[in-house]
């Protein structure tokens, strides 16, 4: 099915898919033998669509441990909409929610809470260009927030939260966008989880949401039902028409994660991956820096500089030369980044290190 | 590539794909020769994946006919998010909308706009069941409305608007799901043209909205990011990473579309098609009833009756088993529908016609 060559994605996103769940989308995407329809004309529904999307809820909640108290959604919008209805859907009118801001995504996150309400900042690292996470001895609190927002992992420099607060007085709601599915987040404590799929999950355009049931209580305020926790938990899903073949790919990709090991052994190509990488990059001081700080760096989004930017052209082309690509920064900060999401294979780390070291040997012959 | 049986589906959303552009898909889904990535694993900044994406909406803007003084958008979440989005973009905070309630969807629409702001109901014809439009003369116009709310197709009951009115003191604001590009929809008068792109053009989960610049500049309340028309607009609908292969799907039935002829066949087509439909409808008058009044009968959803509503199952068994599905009526109005959509060859009409004539003649041996 594959033909010529294949590229390895270290993009931010969207993630890479393996090559087995894309010939398993190719072909599903014909009428199939069965229904001798496309999943593209299926009624969403329609038994045929339904069992697609029953499949994916339910490898999500076994992926995430959701329990009987949890609503796990699917929405349209990814991440950036769960911006805008996470503070509309649990702030009270004349409450307030804080926001640790640790990167881009957290500040964009509080920015939008404020269209709806009152939106406290319990402690920020941008004067340190966000290359630490505060330490938790540093949040101010606030004892009346609906809510702490966390991102757990910031894509843009690179750091991620090693472990979730413990002992808060108010729900945590999370983006874990970057790193949901490769480390094991245990649930106590939060009140809510997002991501953006187009990660670590598979297709762009959707956004995954688990919610403690409580919250779907809550509604502050008289909502449209597309912006509803409550109605679109109430409908499964199926408020409206969903993006249905995205639904169909993530379960395809959600079964190919749960067939290699699920969380567990995602998590142990994380850490895998990312020890291969970090030791490529320290073992040359001279030629690569990294802008976050080290006990917050990112298992998922290797943030790294070359010594002389200028050779980041060359950098890249020769990543190209090897069929790897997606290294750019972030276009904010520039520099150099490798994302390894959970599709990311070992041997992509492997790769990518063989380049740093070349790169890097090929540099001290040039300066010897 | 097609194997087994293929089955044609006049459900009235998702709607069918022409075997060629599913071929297609198939195999764009696979790594790309050039690029070595699926357009799955392409970055929604990159030139590869851009080139889909402004394809697509050089395409809609032919299609649609949009001059200089239209922004055209895709979106996340379809038309059910349009109804949210629409008044909180448009309506003023102390302002008025009119909405004409011509079906279940109209009915929405209104209540999602009474979330954010005052709307009106000018007419509704649901005390008719809504068989019919209310007709101009009866319509109680405020002159102080932001719009005028119009379902320019209405797919429960099966009627459309014959013309769109002229001569209004606001502008339209039409919700086109259900028969964009199988209309000619003239632009003068429109202020915002939107669809669920399930329909007529192909992949669920995307909304397309064609709206006047003019209208951008209004903004009435402060909305996040994701809810707002002039941040999508300022971003080439870009905003966020968006649903991207729905978008690269949508390029591919749009070339399609065009490819065929574009909005002049795809009109003459659905004319066609309805006369097949209606025609061997009428021919039966003892066996099949229309809801629907003559004058507004719709080109893309035929809603029809069998006097004899007991035999609605065998009317269905009998159509799966000449592979045409989705004939269901809405679940709230039960009964029997067939959807032609903008793909729906002209063949499948004549296969239905056929259906219908041979179901009538098995039913008149039975009496006889």
């Amino acid at each position: 099915m594959m033909q010529g060559k294949r590229v390895l994605s270290f993009g931010a996103g969207p993630g890479l898919w393996p090559d087995e769940v894309l010939a398993r989308a190719s072909e599903l995407i014909l009428p199939g033998p069965g229904t001798g329809l496309s999943p593209l004309e299926m009624s969403h529904r329609s038994p045929d669509y339904g069992e697609f999307h029953a499949r994916a809820l339910a490898s999500l909640r076994r992926l995430l441990g959701a329990g009987q108290e949890h609503e796990v959604l699917l929405l349209p919008g990814g991440a950036t909409m769960q911006f805008a209805m996470a503070p509309a859907n649990l702030i009270p009118v004349d409450g307030v929610a804080d926001y640790l801001v640790t990167g881009r995504w957290a500040r964009l996150a509080l920015s939008n809470a404020r269209k709806w309400a009152q939106a406290r900042v319990v402690a920020s690292s941008e004067g340190e260009a966000f290359a630490e996470i505060p330490a938790r001895e540093t949040w101010d609190l606030d004892e009346r927030a609906a809510y702490l927002h966390l991102t757990s992992n910031n894509t843009v420099v690179g750091t991620q939260l090693p472990l979730l607060p413990k002992g808060l007085d108010c729900p945590m709601v999370i983006d874990a966008s970057s790193d949901v599915l490769t480390r094991e987040l245990p649930l106590d404590g939060v009140g809510m989880l997002y991501a953006g799929a187009q990660k670590n999950l598979g297709p762009a355009g959707l956004g995954l949401v688990l919610i403690r049931r409580e919250l779907l209580e809550i509604m502050p305020r008289s909502l449209p039902a597309m912006l509803s926790y409550r109605e679109h938990a109430a409908r499964g899903s199926l408020l409206n028409t969903p993006p249905t073949l995205l639904i169909v790919l993530l379960s395809l990709m959600l079964d190919w994660i749960e067939g290699e090991g699920g969380v567990p052994e995602m998590c142990r190509r994380a850490d895998e991956r990312a020890e291969i990488v970090y030791s490529a990059l320290s073992s040359h001081p001279g030629v690569y820096s990294l802008p976050a700080r080290a006990p917050w760096r990112s298992r998922t989004n290797v943030v790294f500089r070359l010594v002389d930017s200028a050779r980041d052209g060359d950098f890249l082309a020769q990543a190209t030369g090897r069929d790897l690509v997606g290294l750019e920064g972030h276009r904010s900060v520039g520099g150099l980044r490798a994302s390894l999401y959970a599709p990311m294979p070992v041997d992509g780390a492997r790769r990518l290190a063989s380049l740093l070291d070349d790169f890097a040997a090929a540099l001290g012959r040039e300066g010897a």
